[in-house]
C-alpha cells in the first residue's frame, strides 16, 4: 500500500484480538473512507484500560498488505499499539484513530476500564481525531451488521470538522437490528459502578483463588441525558470524552479547605 | 486486629509492590489515623492504569497482623485489589482508600496511566473517600521523609469533610527536602502528552523488538494553575480528579453536528 500525500490515513485497532468479528466490520467500513493501517492486539486485551507494557518488549508482525490496507498484529495493549504505530509503524501521523468495534458496551464508567476506549484516548493525546465504537453484545458471534450505518454517520461528522483538542468520542450501539435502532443521541457518561461479585474457589491443592465477575449498578436509570438510558431505549449513544480528568467545579471549594489546616 | 464499630478503617494499596519504600512510609502515617488493612501488589504494576485481571484468577495471602494493621499481598492490579478488598477481605466498607506513595509523579496525563491513581479512582467509584500520593522521584531508594507532613495535611482535610461523590484526589510531592517545599497548591491537570521514543533492538535470533521509553511534553509550561507548574515551583500539587470523563462543555456543539448528517 502506498500512502499518498492526499490520502486519508486511518489507524484501526481494537482490544479483542485479530480474529474478532467487530474488527473485521470496522476494517471494511474504514476502507470506504481512506487507506487503513490496522494494528490489532495479538490476543484479547479486554479490561486493560490505558495500561502500558513496561516489563516486556513489544513485537509486531506484518500479516497482510493490499492496495487499501496493511494489517499487523502486536503483543501490546491498545495503548501500546497507538504509541508504537504513531512512532514506528506509520509513515506519518494518521488522520484518525478508530478503535473497535468492541464486543460489549463501553458506556458509563466502563470507559475507565476499556482497552478500546484507551486506544481512542491515546490517539486524542497525540492530537489525532479519535473514536471508539462498541456494540452492546459480548458474544464472539455478535451480529455487527447494524453498526456500519452509524459508524459511517460518526465518521462523516468528524471528517467534516475535527474534534476539539483533548476530546474523543465513545460510541455505543444497541444490540438490535438496524430497523429497530431509533438514531443517535449525544449523551453524558452515566453515573454508576460495577458491583463486583467474586467467585471464590479452591484449586486442586486446596488453595483459595478468586475470579472477578460483576453486575453493573446504574445510579441514575431515569436520567434521559445519559448513555445508559440511550442504549436501553434503542439509541446509539455518543459521549464526548475528555482526557482532562480534573473536577474543575470543585477546585475553588478545595482551595478553601486547604487554608489554615 | 479487631476492627471496632468506631474505628476509622483505612485500605492502603500501591502499584510498586510490597517492598516499596513509599508503601512503608504510607503505612506508618496511616496508622496514626486508624486501623489499616494494607493490600499490596505482589510485584510492580506501574503503568497498569485501571486494568482488570480477567484471564487469570486472583490470589491473596495474609502476611502479617498486629493490633494496628493487617498486611496482604495480591497478584492482581491495584484496581483488582480495591475490588477484592471491598468485596472479600474487609469486614466492612473502608472509610478511606489511600494509595501510594508512588515512586514517580502522577501529574498531568500520567493520571490516565497510573496504577496508583487507578486504586483511588476505584475507591471513589465505590463511594469511598480516596486519595493517591506520589513523590516526584522514580528511584527505589527515594527519600520519602518530606511526604509525611503533607499526607497528614491532606488526611486532615478529607477527615474533616468527605469529598463529593465522584471526586478523588491526586497528590504529587516534589523531590525536595521538607524545608524547601513551599506548601500545597490546588491545581488542575496540566495539558501535555508523552512523546514516545521507542528503543528498537534486535534479539539474538535477529528479530526486532521495541522497548517503550518516553519524554513528557508539557503543552502549557507557563500555566500557573497546573500541577506541573506547582511541582516545578516546589509546591505539593493537589488535583481533584473526576470519574466522569464527559466533556460536558462540548455536548451542545456535538448535538448540533448530529442533526441532518
Amino acid at each position: 500500500m502506498v500512502i499518498e500525500k492526499d490520502d486519508r490515513l486511518i489507524l484501526v485497532t481494537n482490544d479483542d484480538g485479530l480474529y474478532a468479528a467487530g474488527l473485521k466490520t470496522l476494517l471494511e467500513v474504514m476502507e470506504e473512507f481512506g487507506k487503513v493501517v490496522l494494528v490489532s492486539t495479538t490476543e484479547s486485551m479486554s479490561g486493560m484500560s490505558q495500561a502500558l507494557t513496561v516489563k516486556t518488549p513489544l513485537r509486531v508482525k506484518l500479516l497482510e498488505e493490499t492496495d487499501r490496507h496493511r494489517i499487523y498484529a502486536c503483543n501490546g495493549t491498545p495503548t501500546d499499539i497507538v504509541k508504537l504505530s504513531v512512532n514506528q509503524l506509520l509513515e506519518r501521523k494518521p488522520d484518525f484513530v478508530v478503535s473497535g468495534i468492541n464486543h460489549g458496551s463501553n458506556s458509563s464508567v466502563s470507559v475507565l476500564y476499556s482497552g478500546t476506549m484507551a486506544a481512542a484516548i491515546e490517539g486524542c493525546l497525540y492530537g489525532i481525531t479519535s473514536v471508539g465504537f462498541s456494540l452492546n453484545n459480548f458474544s464472539p458471534a455478535a451480529d455487527f451488521s447494524a453498526c456500519s450505518k452509524y459508524i459511517r454517520i460518526v465518521m462523516k461528522i468528524i471528517i467534516k470538522e475535527a474534534l476539539p483538542q483533548g476530546v474523543c468520542l465513545n460510541v455505543n450501539i444497541p444490540k438490535l437490528p438496524e430497523s429497530e435502532i431509533k438514531g443517535i443521541r449525544v449523551c453524558r457518561q452515566s453515573k454508576g459502578n460495577w458491583k463486583e461479585e467474586f467467585e471464590k474457589r479452591k484449586d486442586p491443592m486446596g488453595k483459595t483463588y478468586y475470579w472477578l465477575t460483576g453486575i453493573y449498578n446504574n445510579h441514575e436509570p431515569d436520567a434521559e441525558d445519559t448513555d445508559e438510558w440511550a442504549l436501553e431505549h434503542n439509541y446509539v449513544s455518543l459521549v464526548p470524552v475528555s482526557v482532562d480528568m480534573t473536577a474543575h467545579w470543585y477546585i475553588n471549594e478545595l482551595k478553601s479547605k486547604t487554608v489554615n489546616v
